[in-house]
């Protein structure tokens, strides 16, 4: 059961180029993505009418595409336009389009009703624009259901002991350092976390000249539903004050993630993580990418294996640390949400806003 | 649900050389086919009352059949006629036997009840055994329920698209033609299209010398149950006037093919494609091979996503076009048969026969 | 549906070397097994009650275990003994721990209520540990149900079908011998079988000198519930008066099988098969290790085949034949134990004992 009146990110840019006919699962529905020659970018569902054949496997003709199987065409707007050997064309004969939206790099498509989907409540991550923030932005498919990516965003001392190596840099990180604010927000969570003193992580650690100082190192998470997340992550040297606001010479990222769901038990993953000291060439934010990659496929061991046992046992129910307070708050409020949704409540009606802040 | 009491082709003739032992699937259930040392072919339920060891790994000898699990050994009628160590047979330790029918290269089997098993009831294609015909009879094992393959069939507009470069020849196939004459018939149905004045399609022009001149081109196809199919193809010199008969010169295509379930979602695909004007060497025969695997291979990727689709979603309700009325028409009377046989009406009683003629 | 108060056998000694956590399904639960740093072997459910992580893919630390997913640490009674970033542990924070013996190389669990759990109700097979008695032990994983391998070890008439050129030895086995003697017993059965005057079995050949000479050859097999098998098998020279107790010279073996279940449809098969007559280098052992492997490939074949075949078809219903009497018996004596622990029944009180014998 998935969240339906939101936006989901479905694509990325770059897969969209040289008229490639994009067949993607979404929500457990086929959708077809393309970018049409007028530069709109379509999303119709991945699937012709009349014989059920794959409309991605077809022909793009300007904003249109042909069914290659019996040769039916449809417009941007899902639209039967030609049947070849017949005049008539029947009005059913037509295909589910969803509304699409392209924003910094990131394609992102309402899946519920399209009355209600207003560009507006797309999450605002202005970085992923900005000039002066460099990354680039990819794609990391998980045989896993998205709310167990979600729980891992959710609990950052895994860093210090699935990530030691590359983005977590000590089994410290989990002993000495603890939430400091916890947010519960009316459709998410916000963590913020320091450690001080910390010798550079290796992801850090490889795009920087100083590799020996300590530094004061601070993340803070935020997560939306239905699998929205960014981190703004800060490293300053240690002992300069950075926790009562000097952060001069402080290197900072930004990591945005999208979980979308593929089916229950599959999910695409699309982040970028994007950083603000690199010059003009790219080479850090290929040094990053990798780093990335390296942490992000230590993650999806674990959490693939998870998924496997709540496929075996579904009767498992998992057992609550302190740690897990934003896990469970995200998940009360995402089961509202679906429930509300079942019964017919209207879609998302204003933009994420902090309702309550507890100290860690 | 299959329909059960009809013939099905079970496999080719080739395949049941030096005492072979094939394990098939038909229907659903394990058969074991085999030419027994008199020449006979038998088709046995291949599982060993016994223990459920197959007997396609047993031994041949005779026209019997040895388990290799614990010896015990089958003859030709399924009866138990050895059991190492045990002098005393018991009636029940006996293997179901089905109808076997040789002709023409390829064997039928009857799965339904075997007092209706009249081997007049096969369709009769005379040019499977004439010497004048030449083909190669050959095999396909689709991941599709058999159905979307009689669809296939059903509607020669797909040539257009699916097979532009290889059985088709151009898109204007699906715009400039249309079946002239359509008939339903009591088991199947016939149709009939003409393309005249139009470029020979490249597997023709392969095997002809003079690749320029426009060609009137027929297709007759017909369609019986259970998934019997067979079309009568003719090339003549444009404007000599083959549609009011003269045919002088024409070559001439038999194009016969068998659809066996496999199970409800794979399917056995059995075929022989013949031409009334190749020589005694089969060079042509062995191009035209070659060309229809290439085009089956176009058909296959596209069904077996049908199939894909269908599965995904069950509930998938595909909308006609008017090119359809064949296929609809067939699945209505494949339903009735069925629906008939499974409140124990008796078996096929006649040969096929048309009720209907209605221009296209 | 298993048998869970008794002792099946989870591991070779040999593969708990080295620290290595060792992740095992056992009767569809996933266990850790491990041998701790004071020598002591532990097996403890493979799951981390947080968040679901395999503990197979922690980190031991001494006789404990600690989830590198957040890093919670468990000592081998499965209790929880740190949360990093957090005082209080929960006391329902525990992992369930099985009960473990190890003897003879073979690590034995119960799976069932650890209060039962008397290691005295393993079964005695002294040889496992005798100097005298030489072998390899080893494992191998099967597609199939731990009972079809128990059937197949119910019917020594097989060994003439499936193993004539490996430990079998000749068609002959099934017809000129019987059993002489079955005896059903409480929890399992035994059943005796001569086979004189006859050639020696090709594995058996393969370590003796005199190839040619005629052997009288003894085979008595027991098994006990839930699937302990062991046979005595024995060569004497022909004639000499083997049958009537003058042993002389024979040659003697010691077939040790343990069937435990993976899952309903996979199983571990565990052995070792035994000789008193090799020296001091393993050379024999070895050969031996490969004749059985070679013969157990054969069983392996057909077993799995008919496990798919009852998968296929559940409604299977096996028809039994006279040397199907040990077998029967072994189920029944199953079901009712099965039965007798899901209605609340104590487990097992008391060693194997026989209850009737039957001439065979």
């Amino acid at each position: 059961m998935f969240l339906k009146n939101c936006w989901y990110v479905a694509a990325l840019d770059q897969e969209l180029i040289d008229g490639k006919l994009l067949g993607r699962t979404l929500l457990g529905e086929h959708v077809l993505l393309y970018r049409g020659e007028s530069g709109q970018v379509i999303a119709l569902n991945d699937r012709c009418p009349h014989r059920g054949a794959l409309l991605s496997k077809g022909r793009l003709e300007g904003d249109s595409v042909r069914c290659m199987y019996h040769g039916i065409k449809y417009d941007g707007s899902g639209k039967c336009v030609q049947i070849p050997g017949q005049e008539m064309i029947p009005p059913k004969l037509k295909v589910r389009a969803y509304p699409v939206v392209e924003r910094g790099h990131f394609i992102w498509v309402w899946m519920g009703d399209a009355a209600a989907a207003d560009p507006a409540l797309i999450v605002d991550l202005p970085y992923l624009s900005e000039p002066n923030w460099k990354g680039i932005p990819a794609y990391l498919h998980y045989r896993a259901n998205y709310l167990l990516i979600v729980d891992n965003l959710s609990d950052f001392s895994h860093l210090a002991f699935v990530h030691t190596k590359t983005l977590g840099g000590s089994e410290e990180y989990a002993y000495v350092t603890k939430p400091t604010v916890v947010e519960r927000l009316e459709r998410g969570f916000r963590v913020e976390r320091w450690h001080v003193n910390s010798d550079p992580p290796p992801f850090h650690k490889k795009v920087i000249r100083d590799k020996d100082s300590k530094l004061d190192r601070r993340n803070i998470a935020t997560m939306y539903v239905p699998g929205i997340f960014y981190m703004e992550t800060l490293f300053a040297a240690a002992g300069q004050g950075a926790q009562t606001g000097n952060l001069a010479g402080a290197k900072e990222y930004r990591n945005c993630q999208f979980m979308t769901p593929e089916t229950e038990g599959t999910t695409h993953f699309f982040w970028s993580y994007l950083n603000n000291f690199e010059g003009e060439d790219s080479i850090m934010s290929r040094s990053l990418l990798n780093s990335l990659i390296e942490g992000f496929m230590e993650d999806k061991e674990i959490i693939e294996r998870q998924q496997q046992t709540l496929v075996e046992d579904p009767s498992f129910q998992p057992l609550a640390i302190l740690a897990d307070a934003p896990l469970a708050h995200f998940r009360r409020v995402l089961d509202k949400l679906i429930a509300a949704e079942q019964a017919g409540a209207p879609g998302q009606s204003s933009q994420p806003r902090a309702t309550a802040t507890v100290a860690g």
